[in-house]
C-alpha cells in the first residue's frame, strides 16, 4: 500500500529526478507535504512557476528528466511558457499540478483558480497541446497512469502534465505492479547499417553532423564512437553545440549555413555524403534556412529511425545502427585540412567586444562546466566559441524565449555536475526572470553570472535593421551591483569594461558572482548575427 | 485605404484603450513600429508578458478595457496565465500577437517560437480556451474581423486573442465600414420590473447585495441611485469591495457569510427578499459556500437577464431593469440599525499588527485612489476595512493569482485616475513579479507600494493548519531597500516597524514610494481569514 503522493515521487526518483521544482499553493499541500519529507529527493522552491519550469529544464538537460510541482491554473499557466519549450526542445518535464479534491471537479464547482465557468478540466485540455501526455490523476487510475506519464516523458523527451486533485494526492492505493520493460524493438537496424556502410564505402567525401537530439537523447558517447571509428570529419550544428568534444582530431567545427564559417560550411556542403545524428532543421539551426543539406546527400540517424538518401526505415534505433556499423570495417575519408585560428591578441586597455570576451570566457569555462546562455547576441555568438572538453551547453534554439539562462543555469547546478556552472545572459532577457538569483543563495547552489549590458535588445536592433534606434528595444538602467545585494547577498558583484578588467576577476576563485559587461558600442556582435543582419538589410 | 497594423490600433483607441501594454520580439515589429509613432496611443514596454498582462488587467479595470502586444509563442503563453485571469474575472484584454508571416503559418515552416512540429495555429487554438474569441487575422478577414474581435471583448467583459502574422501587419487594405451598432434588445425589462417590485412590495424585509459584475460592467451609478430610491439597506460582497460608497446611508457593510461581520452577515441572512447586482458564487465570495443566500429569496440582476427566485428572464439587461424600476414609487424597508465601529486606539510604539495598519492605510487612501490588493492576508482583510467615497479597488478574488497586484498597479496609474495608486502586497507575492517595479521609474508614473513583510505565504499556513511550519511557505529573505534602489532609484524607501512609524511615513507627500511594513508576528491576520483557519482546524 501506498499514498498516491508517495508513488508520484517514487516514480521520479526512480526516473533519476532527485530535484523538484516548484511553487506551493493551497491546492498542491499534500503533494508538498509529502515532498518536504522525502530524503531521496530535493525540493526547491522557486520565485515563480515560470522560473521552476526552466530550473527543471536545465535540470532535465544535465540529468536527463526534470519535474515541476505547481497549483493548478494559475500555477500551471504561468510556467506554460516553459512546458512548451520543453516540448520545442524535446525535454522531458513531468510537470505535477495540485488540484482542487475531486468532488470540485466531478461538479464544476466555482472555486479559485478556475474560469468560473465550471470547467475544471481546461487546463489539462490546453496541456495536451504542449505534452506527450496530460492526465487527470483518480484513484482508480493513478497505479497505472502515474508510471506511464513518467516513462514517456523520460521515454520520448517530451513534457507530461499530471493533474492529482488534493484528496486523490492522500489517497492510499495497493502498489502497482512493476511496469514490464518495453518490448524489444523489431529492428531493422542491422539491414540499416549495411546500407550506410555500402554508402559510404563509395565515397572519400563523406561527414557527419552532430544535431540536437544527440545531446537530447543523451547519445553523445556512441557518436563519439563511430566518428572515431571510421575517422569522419565531424562539424555539430549551432543548436547541438558541447555535444561534441572540440578537442577530438575529427572535429572541423560549428557549421552555421551561409552565416556560419566559411571553411566549415564549404567543406560540409561539398561532401558527397553528410551522415546526420538527430538533425533538426529549424530556421536557427539552418541560419535561416540557408543551410545546404539535400535530402539525397544525406543519412539521417534518429532515435528510433533511419532515414537514408529520402527512404525512411522506421524502427531502427541509431544506438542500434551504430553498434552494427561499429563492427563493420573502418573505412578512409577525404580530411579537413586545419583551419589555424590566430588567437586574439588585446592589451589591458582594450573595451570590451565581442571577439575579446568570447576568447576569455572560452579559456574560463573548463570542462566539466555548464554553460547557460540565453538566446540573444550570446546566442548566436557562442556556439562558434570553442568550448572545452566535456562542457555541457545549455541554450534554446528552437524555442527562443528569453530570461531562460538564469533559472536554467539554476537547475543545471542543482543537477550536480562536477564542475561550475555559467549564465551568460543580456540585460535584456535578464529582466524577465532576474529573482530567480535569489534561490541560488537560499540553496546555496553556486553560479558565476555574466550579465552583458549593451543596453537594451541589441539582438532585435540587428534582426530589425530599418529601426536599430526603435524606443521599444530599449530598457529600463538597473543598478545591477544593488540588485545582487538585494537578492544575493553571498555573491559578489564586477563591472567590466575593459579585456584586462574581465581576464583579472574572472581568474579569481569566487564560485558565487556576478559580472556585469559593460559594452559601449551596443552594435558590437557576433559573426553569424551580423550575416544575418547584411541579409535582412539587402 | 490603411494597414493593418493601423487598423489594429484605430480600433483600441476607438474602444478608450490608450495604452498598450506588452514586450516586444521579432514577430512584432511591424505592429511595434506602427506603435511607437502613434501620438493617440501610449506605448509602455514591460520586464515580462505575465507583468504585461496583468498592467493590462489593471488599466481595463480603470479605464474599461486593456490590451497587450506580444511575441507568438513565447510571449503568448507567458501571459497566459494573466489572460485565464481576465477571463475568471471578466476583464477585457485585447492580446494582440506578432506571429511569422503568412507563408510559414501555410507551410508549417519550423520557425523559432513553435513547437517544432510544424503546427503553427497550436497557440490560437490554446487561448479558445480562455477567451471569447481567439482569431488568425488574414488581409481577407482584417476588416471585419479586428473591429469584431475589440467589439466582443468591450462587450463581453472577456479577453480575446488576435494573431496577426508579420507580413499581414505590414499590408494594406480598404478601411472597413464602420460596424453597424448592435441591434436593440427586444426586451422583458419592463416585465421584470413589474415583477420584482411586486415582490419587494410585499415584504419590509429586503436588501440589496453588490457583487462583482457591477464593478466589471461599470455599472455602479445606476446601481447606487436603485438602491437611494428604494432605500434599501446595501451589502457589498468581498469581490465586490468598493462598487459601492461606503459613506452612503445605506451601506451597511461587507457581506461575508460566516466568516464576515456577524451583524451583517445576520441582517442580510433574515432578509426575505435579496436582490443581487452581478452575483458571483465563487467560493471566495460566498467565503468557502458558507453563504446562505437561498435562491428562493433572490432577484438576480445581471448584464443581460434576470433571474426571479429562480426563473430566468432573458433578455432584460439590468441597466434598463434598473431604468424601470425607477419610475415607480418608493417603498419602505426596515434598515439596519447603525452599529457603531470603535476606533482603535493605540501607541506610536505598538508593533505593526493587522488592525492599526488596515486603520491607518483607511485614513491614508483617498477617494478618488486605486488601492490594488494582492491575494494572501491583504485579500482576505482589505474587503472590510472602510473605504473612503470614490475608491476603487482591484484584486482577483477569482482567480487569485500571486503577484498580479504590483503591475495591476502599473496599468491602474497608466490609466490615469484622478487620485494617488496604491499597491498592498505580501512578500510572498512579491517575489513573482518584483521587477515591474523598474517600470514606474522608466515610466514615471507614481505609487505607493506597502510591502507586507510576515516572512513567508502567510496566507498558506493559514489555509493549511497542520503544518503552519512547513518549510516550503517559506521564502527567500531579501533587501528591499537595495532592491528598490537597483529597480527604482527615483523611489523612496521605509521600513517600518510601529504603528507609530507607519502613520508619520504615510502622511508624508512622497508619490513614489515603497513601505516595507515588518511584521513580528507573522500570526497575526484578519477576521475572515481566522474564521476560516478555525473552520479547517475542527
Amino acid at each position: 500500500m501506498t499514498t498516491i503522493a508517495k508513488l508520484v515521487f517514487d516514480c521520479l526518483r526512480d526516473a533519476g529526478v532527485t530535484t523538484v521544482f516548484g511553487v506551493p499553493g493551497d491546492y498542491n499541500f499534500a503533494l508538498y507535504d509529502e515532498l518536504e519529507t522525502r530524503e531521496d529527493i530535493r525540493m526547491i522552491t522557486n520565485r515563480n512557476e515560470l522560473n521552476a519550469g526552466y530550473a527543471a529544464d536545465g535540470y532535465a538537460r544535465v540529468k536527463g528528466a526534470g519535474a515541476i510541482l505547481t497549483a493548478f491554473g494559475v500555477g500551471d499557466l504561468s510556467a506554460m511558457n516553459a512546458t512548451a519549450g520543453a516540448f520545442s526542445e524535446q525535454v522531458p518535464i513531468i510537470h505535477i499540478a495540485g488540484s482542487p479534491d475531486s468532488a470540485a471537479h466531478e461538479e464544476g464547482k466555482l472555486v479559485h483558480h478556475t474560469l468560473m465557468n465550471g470547467d475544471l478540466d481546461v487546463f489539462r485540455r490546453m496541456h495536451e497541446n504542449v505534452t506527450v501526455r496530460a492526465v487527470r490523476i483518480t484513484e482508480a487510475n493513478a497505479a497505472e497512469e502515474i508510471p506511464l506519464a513518467v516513462q514517456q516523458a523520460v521515454e520520448k523527451r517530451l513534457p507530461v502534465y499530471i493533474d492529482i486533485p488534493q484528496d486523490v494526492a492522500e489517497a492510499t492505493i495497493e502498489l502497482p505492479e512493476p511496469l514490464a520493460g518495453t518490448e524489444q524493438e523489431a529492428i531493422n537496424s542491422e539491414w540499416a547499417a549495411d546500407a550506410i556502410y555500402k554508402a559510404l564505402s563509395e565515397t572519400d567525401r563523406a561527414v557527419l553532423l552532430v544535431d540536437l537530439l544527440t545531446s537530447r537523447y543523451f547519445l553523445e558517447d556512441a557518436v563519439i564512437a563511430f566518428s572515431r571509428h571510421y575517422q569522419l570529419p565531424t562539424a555539430q550544428s549551432m543548436q547541438a553545440k558541447s555535444a561534441f568534444p572540440e578537442s577530438d582530431p575529427q572535429y572541423i567545427g560549428t557549421y552555421g549555413g551561409q552565416f556560419g564559417e566559411e571553411d566549415v560550411t564549404s567543406f560540409i556542403e561539398k561532401a558527397e555524403v553528410i551522415v546526420t545524428a538527430g538533425l533538426l532543421l529549424s530556421d536557427f539551426n539552418t541560419a535561416k534556412f540557408t543551410a545546404a543539406l539535400p535530402e539525397e546527400k544525406r543519412i539521417d540517424l534518429y532515435h528510433d529511425h533511419v532515414v537514408i538518401f529520402g527512404d525512411i526505415i522506421e524502427e531502427a534505433p541509431i544506438i542500434r545502427v551504430l553498434e552494427e556499423l561499429m563492427k563493420k570495417e573502418k573505412l578512409a575519408f577525404h580530411q579537413k585540412p586545419p583551419q589555424q585560428k590566430e588567437k586574439l591578441t588585446f592589451t589591458d586597455d582594450d573595451p570590451l567586444q565581442t571577439d575579446i570576451y568570447y576568447q576569455l570566457l572560452a579559456e574560463a569555462i573548463k570542462s566539466g562546466d555548464v554553460v547557460s546562455v540565453d538566446t540573444g547576441t550570446l546566442s548566436y555568438g557562442m556556439p562558434y566559441v570553442p568550448l572545452n572538453g566535456n562542457v555541457r551547453m545549455i541554450a534554446q534554439g528552437s524555442w527562443q524565449s528569453i530570461g531562460y539562462a538564469l533559472p536554467a543555469a539554476l537547475g543545471a547546478a542543482a543537477a550536480g555536475r562536477d564542475g561550475h556552472t555559467w549564465c551568460l545572459i543580456g540585460d535584456g532577457a535578464a529582466q524577465l526572470t532576474i529573482q530567480e538569483l535569489s534561490t541560488f543563495t537560499a540553496e546555496d547552489l553556486d553560479v558565476t553570472v555574466i550579465l552583458l549590458n549593451n543596453k537594451g535588445y541589441t539582438v532585435e536592433r540587428k534582426l530589425h535593421p530599418p529601426r536599430p534606434d526603435a524606443s521599444y528595444n530599449d530598457i529600463p538602467e538597473w543598478d545591477y551591483e544593488k540588485l545582487v545585494q538585494g537578492f544575493a547577498p553571498d555573491f559578489t558583484y564586477a563591472s567590466v569594461k575593459t579585456a584586462g578588467d574581465l581576464q583579472k576577476v574572472l581568474q579569481s576563485g569566487e564560485k558565487k558572482r556576478f559580472i556585469e559587461l559593460i559594452v559601449e558600442d551596443w552594435t558590437d556582435a557576433p559573426m553569424h548575427l551580423n550575416k544575418l543582419n547584411e541579409t535582412l538589410r539587402s
